[in-house]
């Protein structure tokens, strides 16, 4: 209606790239459609804290309607793309497709097996708000069955937990569980006592956290053994089934019969990176994540950007940027301000660069470590800096007074009361036995 | 080694009945077993706030662990009760067996579709946690899925919600389904208005609430009237199925296309209580619930209790007390009475009396029913009453300050925070649709 035809901007993902792509628009004039599959933006750093009954899946996720709800220029579509035309600049959705005039993609990550396939139901990993139940689900389950369990090994293997890889989630991970089972769980029990519990950290490398500075990796694993975790180095995973793990160190085998093992050892892009590179003639690497040019765009195709963890972008030292939250928000609002110039017909942006912010782990509730350009702590303070920085971020979506208050009830009453055994169970969940009284 | 053997108590079934019965007798020297095929006490009455989004299923849920830590004579066990053998006063699981000397049985009830059991599938009941997400996931991609309907007809029908049943869960259902398309999704959706949404209340009596005075249904009906709310008095539902609801209401019937449809018409007990009573000889009622003695015991057992959901128990007036939850504690109470007077040779307790507390329905944010005694209040300050008396009890669990602050911040920013659509989708949710921009 003598409007002018708005340029139409597709951002597929709704994670910490596409979102903060969207919302640093919000002044731009164009036609911001924002897809994702899930009706709600996830706060993945504290997925951990789901999956160990700290935290409420609503704590950490944010309806996109909502964040996105007075930003009259975009809108979202619940929906699932399956593929790209460039030619036509459209993109194929599971039932029907969209049209654009530029895209972005930020589709994000998941668990990687490394060919092992078979390995996911026995190790599941901790990627969607579902992996985070499944999780929580094993973990109390393990403990209900052990207290059920009248043949002594058995038990034991029950109260084994393998954690494998020893990044920040595998840490958070594996600080989680020796307090549940040495705080949380105290009294809980008749017939096992929680403390026995035996978690394993399990990582290649030489050291937990290799991409911290050697000192804070020695701070997070001496706190990780005062808090009874048991943490293997250079070693590594050569099978894993419902019934235990079998590591390899040097040249011993070791088999820990473990009935909870659980997978934070790598990730892979989403399978819509190879989809666009092929659609492209784009590259993916090793991981499937897709090389992008110093403008997060794709060669030959200016109006492509693909951001976040499914992207390679290699800055100035040769090495690719890591898979974390601030880099995609960074190249969210990179991407914001390439659209902005284009439109006003100012010149290009210059190329990206990554500013890193530091980097942070927390082992429990009373230790973390913190790296920030030459500062380098650790301890209780570094902990609260862990705190505060993440409730910050999460402001930024919402929901942060909430889990403020969650937290500040946890921490001093020592309950992780969103520890619910939902969802189906799975055969062989009960071991049948007698059960003597006590 | 020289301790006499305790009287040994087994309760099945952590709700409102079972869980009193086990924290009244705290001092006693009993020793009290908790079966329970779920981890957690649920706190049923807030459930249609985790269907509608308004809280998480952590909010409403304690771990009976926790609640039952340092009650050193109490433990818990996650196990699925499957028949009883009275004459060896045991109790078969599905794993195991376990014995008594005393025996609770509390199994509460489920939803009851009077033998059209495909209705289950098309209209959902609302008894447990999966129950809740289920309607919530249904409700949110029902708004969803009209926002990519082309047709007309067709996003009508998804935006078409059928309530049968029209007790306080039903009410309270949809007064909060109204709130969500009048306030809670205001500016979400680019192409819908989700105050659009038509919702329907059905019910076959004369009036809702039939278990309140006429002036307080009328009341309450009126509140619902200013939500939005469409109601349908003496209407029979005829038949459900995903894609509408058959309502016949004199002599006509009327086809309504409508692709979520809410159960809250009935219920009927645990099948428990059917094997219970074939097991002892005792008879059960229409809905299933096993009949008991004025003392809550089975003929010819004494050492056998029914309360709570699962018994029919009739007081002065010849009427079967109703299914709520103030029933199934003060019964809880009594049994822990009458178990102390018997193991301190104490004189038989007298028959169970239910003293009514009054009863309350919530309609939306803002009103509410009270009816207690000869007092009769409608309107802001029976809502408040309403939160009031809710938070109260919950605390006697847990959660309350968090639920507290939930509900103060949902309340002052009209959000529903909990919002998520998790689980699996279905087939057929989503209908093929070319997607014109805005």
């Amino acid at each position: 209606m003598g409007r002018m035809a708005l340029h139409r901007l597709v951002i597929v993902g709704g994670g910490f790239g596409g979102l903060v792509a969207a919302r640093a628009l919000r002044r731009a004039t164009l036609d911001i459609t924002l897809i994702d599959r899930r009706n709600f933006h996830l706060f993945q750093p504290l997925l951990y804290q789901v999956a160990t009954g700290g935290l409420s899946p609503a704590n950490i996720a944010a309806p996109l309607r909502a964040i996105l709800k007075r930003q009259t220029n975009a809108r979202v579509l619940l929906a699932e793309a399956r593929g790209f035309d460039p030619v036509n600049r459209r993109v194929h959705l599971a039932d029907g497709h969209l049209d654009y005039d530029s895209l972005v993609v930020a589709t994000g990550a998941r668990s990687n097996y490394f060919g092992h396939d078979t390995w996911e139901h026995a190790a599941p990993g901790l990627k969607s708000l579902e992996d985070a139940t499944e999780i929580r689900r094993r973990v109390f389950s393990a403990f209900e069955q052990a207290e059920r369990e009248t043949d002594r090994a058995r038990a034991r293997a029950r109260l084994t937990f393998v954690v494998i890889g020893a990044g920040p989630t595998g840490v958070e991970l594996a600080g989680a569980l020796a307090e549940i089972s040495r705080d949380t769980l105290r009294n809980d029990f008749r017939r096992i006592n929680p403390a026995d519990a035996s978690i394993l950290l399990v990582d290649m490398s030489e050291r937990i956290l290799p991409s911290f500075p050697p000192e804070l990796s020695e701070k997070a694993a001496a706190a990780l053994r005062a808090l009874g975790v048991i943490i293997r180095c250079k070693t590594a995973v050569q099978n894993i089934t419902p019934e235990h793990v079998l590591l390899k160190a040097d040249d011993h085998t070791e088999q820990v019969f473990a009935h909870t093992t659980l997978w934070a050892a790598g990730v892979a892009a989403s399978p819509l990176g190879k989809a666009l590179a092929d659609a492209t003639g784009a590259h993916v690497d090793r991981a499937g994540r897709v090389i992008v040019e110093p403008n997060l765009t794709l060669k030959g195709h200016p109006e492509i950007f693909v951001i976040g963890d499914l992207a390679h972008c290699v800055t100035g030292d040769g090495k690719p940027l890591p898979g974390v939250a601030t880099v995609a928000m960074q190249q969210g609002h990179y991407v914001a301000r390439v659209l902005e110039a284009r439109i006003n017909g100012d010149a290009e942006a210059k190329p990206f660069v990554y500013k890193d912010p530091g980097s942070m782990a927390t082992i429990g509730r009373k230790a973390g470590i913190v790296h920030i350009g030459k500062w380098c702590y650790s301890g209780y303070f570094a902990w609260l800096t862990w705190l505060f920085v993440h409730l910050i971020k999460l402001m930024e979506f919402h929901n942060r007074v909430l889990v403020l208050f969650q937290w500040a009830w946890s921490y001093f009453t020592f309950n992780r009361s969103a520890r619910l055994i939902t969802g189906e169970a799975q055969s062989g969940d009960h071991a049948p036995k007698e059960l003597p009284h006590h």
